[in-house]
């Protein structure tokens, strides 16, 4: 793939300083805000800002359909996934319930679910739907560097509007693409990474992890050709994704990873440019098993952990409102001069 | 003490069961909103109202002074307890800002702070500050009484003006309170439940042990007198929060604990009234390092860790936006019907 896009370092000691001297300065005992000091830095530092707001903040629910569905890999049926996003538009999902909370946008990206676009959605539509990669890769290579590039305009669109992005998705299947990419770009055996998604009982979890196992046979996807393994077991709506993180790095806009399928497009995304992972944040560590496995993998630290396992930005948004409070105490506390 | 009191069951198997059905039939995998769902059952029968709402917030902040900072136990000055006060009254602390940000109206209360009441406080003030427990108890079975009275009191009005309420509190020294009222609930040892609170370097931890280990040799505070250990080693402020959750247990009004100290007089509430725990929501776990087993002691779990410290009600205000998602997501998302 050809990255139009430049990262630029996140690194910056004389502006992580100034944060931390601020926090010290505060009307609290140092250090007593634990992970929200933390979480301060690193956005101070994604934005290149010593004193960064934090006011406009939106909400990317990128959505489609997954051909290995037609393997039994989940709970429900595809139709579900168009369903859902009549949902998101109507304002009746968990997302938009979370999003009206904390006065966060929200657009619905329709990257590849079967059928035509629902009014109201960003039609980024590569197809409907991927096709199954139990036989054969779920997209050509042309359609996975057209959806990366998608994401990388959408991140540029979305670093003009807001301060902050959050990133969910809904697709159903797409459990076992971030699983089947769990494999490649972290190297676990699909026994591993193969977890309950939507609710699949015992003999279903294994069937998916048969199902990944002979995938990975077929097409030999390897770490070292994202862009190919995106193609072979990925899905429109985690190529898209995986473009919006490398966008948004380029634009300093930081963006809160939800969950397992959010977090599979971020290896996809590091994978491509290593760079990029440290202009995201991870909102929680999810319900589905092999998503601590992921967190681990990046190295990164997820804001909380509340078994929850539903996607759509769900985590993200309530991470958005965690990040919103960590820098309004930064903006806004007094400091010890001010008291006297 | 006379406990004008008496707390109603919240066991209501009927009601748990609708408010679980009706989890179930809203638009995602059952379950997938994980501790989420099991927060608004909870919080449910608490208010015994299978769909009940959480629109009226308020945050309660119990101010007092400790004469035990006599013996170096603090890494602050007593000065400080009312310097903060005016600083809340103002709306320069960490709980003014996440309080303005979730909609939470503050109320400061003065429960024993050094000095005349600063303008804007409630006044609950037994006196100006305990006595120093290494001594003397630290009150008077008749001021503890009177703590727990005022406590009880005002959890009557919250509950006529809330649908829940937030408690934390400020008071230099009063960790040490709390870590000694551990040792007489949970039966642990002084160097088990003495931490660093607002900043002790390894000395001051072990010279706070040494002062609590002594004090307990002194006074013999046991768990089947609560009264009576509140005022061996308790504190003002202590005190009147246990009130408070007697109070609130008393009038359905649930109750966001804090942190460490909040959580202190939660263990000599559930001593004078065990039924009282279960009117009790938890924020989180602090860093301060003998919450985790005051938490496992109630054998309650919360809701999150970002190694806070601070106290002032600060986890508990970010718990109660948690706690409001919850419920608008029970009562706002969409059901499987209304999607055809």
């Amino acid at each position: 793939v050809k990255l139009p896009i430049r990262i630029p370092s996140f690194d910056d000691a004389a502006l992580a300083g100034a944060v931390h001297a601020r926090w010290n300065n505060l009307t609290k005992p140092p250090g007593s805000l634990g992970h929200l000091e933390d979480l301060v830095a690193r956005y101070a530092l994604i934005r290149g800002d010593t004193f960064p707001r934090l006011s406009s903040k939106g909400m990317y629910v990128f959505c489609a359909d997954h051909g290995v569905t037609a393997e039994g890999v989940s709970a429900f049926p595809s139709e579900i996934t168009a369903q859902m996003v009549r949902n998101f538009l109507r304002g009746g999902a968990a997302i938009n319930v979370l999003c009206r909370q904390y006065g966060i946008d929200t657009a619905i990206v329709d990257c590849g679910v079967i059928g035509d676009c629902a009014p109201g959605v960003i039609d980024r539509k590569i197809a409907s739907g991927t096709r199954n990669f139990a036989t054969a890769p779920a997209m050509t290579i042309r359609q996975a560097e057209q959806a990366i590039e998608n994401g990388i305009e959408l991140a540029r669109e979305a670093a003009a509007r807001y301060d902050i992005a959050g990133v969910g998705e809904m697709g159903i299947g797409n459990t076992t693409a971030a699983s089947a990419l769990q494999c490649v770009f972290c190297g676990v055996d699909p026994a591993e990474s193969a977890g309950r998604g939507a609710g699949l009982d015992d003999e279903g979890v294994a069937r998916k992890a048969r199902v990944i196992r002979a995938a990975l046979a077929l097409h030999a996807p390897a770490a070292d050709d994202p862009v190919g393994a995106l193609a072979a077991v990925g899905g429109f709506e985690i190529a898209t994704m995986t473009g919006f993180y490398l966008g948004a790095a380029a634009s300093r806009l930081p963006v809160v990873v939800d969950g397992f399928i959010t977090c599979a497009a971020a290896l996809a995304a590091v994978a491509i440019a290593p760079a990029a992972r440290d202009a995201l944040l991870f909102a929680h560590c999810s319900a589905e098993k092999a998503h601590r496995l992921m967190l681990r993998h990046m190295n990164v630290r997820p804001m909380f952990d509340l078994d929850l396992r539903l996607g759509e930005g769900s985590a993200s948004a309530i991470a958005i409102s965690l990040l919103e409070s960590s820098v309004r105490l930064f903006r806004e506390m007094a400091t010890f001069q001010d008291l006297c």
